[in-house]
């Protein structure tokens, strides 16, 4: 038994932290890719994790295994999206995991039910707020009030299968941010101005413009990022930061981005998590 | 300005109808199916609508044009599936219009503000109920409570990008049955009840042997599609018939029904509504 769960990039973020895991996460707004992972189910003598091949501890994975396993399995995850820089790794690996043994143990929950196992898993973990309600549904999502998915409110903009160039200069910890309170503050603050703002016009043009604005006022930003964004933007594209990662994600001006690493290119996910 | 709605097929429903479009809708489950409606719109002398290349009168694609178009427009509909038999064909026309205006005329509107106007087109002309929010979202989906897209409460099932055979008979007309009242008592009886089965285990198998028992229990099934989907299951298929068509769909046993006419095939739809 095997799923696939989109890459998920936030533009901007709003958290929402209550004691219910279930309650809290995030709104803001998001994009989900075609960068996947893929995760496989199998039984075996005792539970084992493997990213990418490599035996894991994988505590968000683990976490959803201990909920729903009802006997040790094997979980193998293949992440096609880069890991600890704001492509939602651990959430797509754990809602992967979730809808993979859902189908092994035939345990008989819908998608937001396994879904919501995950999104728990990655609130108690401290790894993600709002990746895994927007993974779970795919394309651009507009994370409208806080929780797990089925708790959540959600929409969506609408939007091609676009083009998306990203440069990743390296990772961001989740943890960190979210457990520094002034930078919590203002990313709160911030966070919520944009998704008031995106509300009055909700289009990809706007997402952009908004998360680029958040990227600056949230104080996230590295020099690098404001540069590379700088750069695209002069190069007549739209371009913004990955939350959070110390990474970039741009339509257009492609080429303006060279200098700032190695250019990757994907595209929007209009397609959620599922089996494969 | 493209968009593209997959086919939805249902298997069990119950409607659920009040004086307000928005709040109506239909309970049940069904499959949202790779056979699309592609509909673009370019702007024109007089508003014009062609399905399939044919000037069409298509009275559910109008009313979404006269909600959302600032100027005449021409909106050309290319259909994949079978019109009038079940496959969500003028849900699928109205909700990719709506998706197109929202994009060519750049109106802002989310995904779900975009459908619930088709929803109301669809719900107002009588030619259905809970297409228009399946088709938004896609996989197989279960509708938990009425409604227009963002009002109404859904939730998906799990499921592989499975093939899926189906043989079409002819077309029913959802009008006559929803202003039948002897046979909606009927659908709304059952359709409540498979519901409620389904949500104490909601898999695809549950699906199919819940949307068997609604076909025969509401009194909608022609003896041809007994016959269909008893060879089916004899075969050691799952089939049933699609809400409303005089049709089949069915998992295995594509052979056995070779002799109650042409049988073709196509995949779930995983992905839903978006641009092109």
């Amino acid at each position: 038994m095997r799923a696939w769960v989109p890459s998920h990039i936030t533009g901007f973020f709003a958290a929402r932290q209550q004691d219910d895991p279930s309650l809290s996460g995030s709104i803001g707004c998001g994009l989900c890719l075609a960068l996947g992972a893929t995760t496989s189910v199998e039984g075996a003598e005792d539970t084992e994790i493997f990213l990418n091949g490599v035996a894991s501890v994988a505590p968000v994975t683990r976490y959803v295994v201990e909920k729903l396993a009802k006997e040790p399995v094997r979980v193998k995850t293949e992440l096609e999206m880069p890991f600890g820089s704001g492509f939602g790794a651990s959430g797509a690996g754990a809602l992967g995991c979730a809808y993979a043994l859902n189908a092994h143990f035939d345990l008989g929950l819908t998608a937001n039910q396994a879904a919501a196992v995950a999104h728990v898993a990655e609130v108690a973990n401290r790894t993600g707020l709002g990746d895994v309600i927007a993974q779970n549904e795919g394309g651009l999502v507009v994370r409208l009030e806080p929780g797990a998915p089925g708790t959540g409110r959600i929409d969506r903009i609408p939007v091609s299968p676009l083009k998306v160039d990203y440069v990743v200069r390296g990772p961001i910890s989740t943890r960190d941010v979210l457990t520094d309170p002034a930078l919590m503050k203002a990313i709160n603050q911030s966070g919520l101005a944009a998704l008031k703002e995106l509300l009055k016009r909700p289009t990809l043009v706007d997402f952009m413009r908004l998360s680029r604005c958040f990227t600056i006022q949230s104080g996230l930003a590295s020099q690098w990022a404001i540069d590379a964004l700088e750069a695209v933007e002069c190069a007549g594209g739209m371009a913004s930061m990955i939350m959070l990662g110390d990474a970039i994600f741009a339509f257009g001006g492609h080429d303006s981005l060279k200098s700032f690493g190695e250019v990757q290119t994907t595209f929007i996910s209009q397609r959620g998590a599922n089996l494969d």
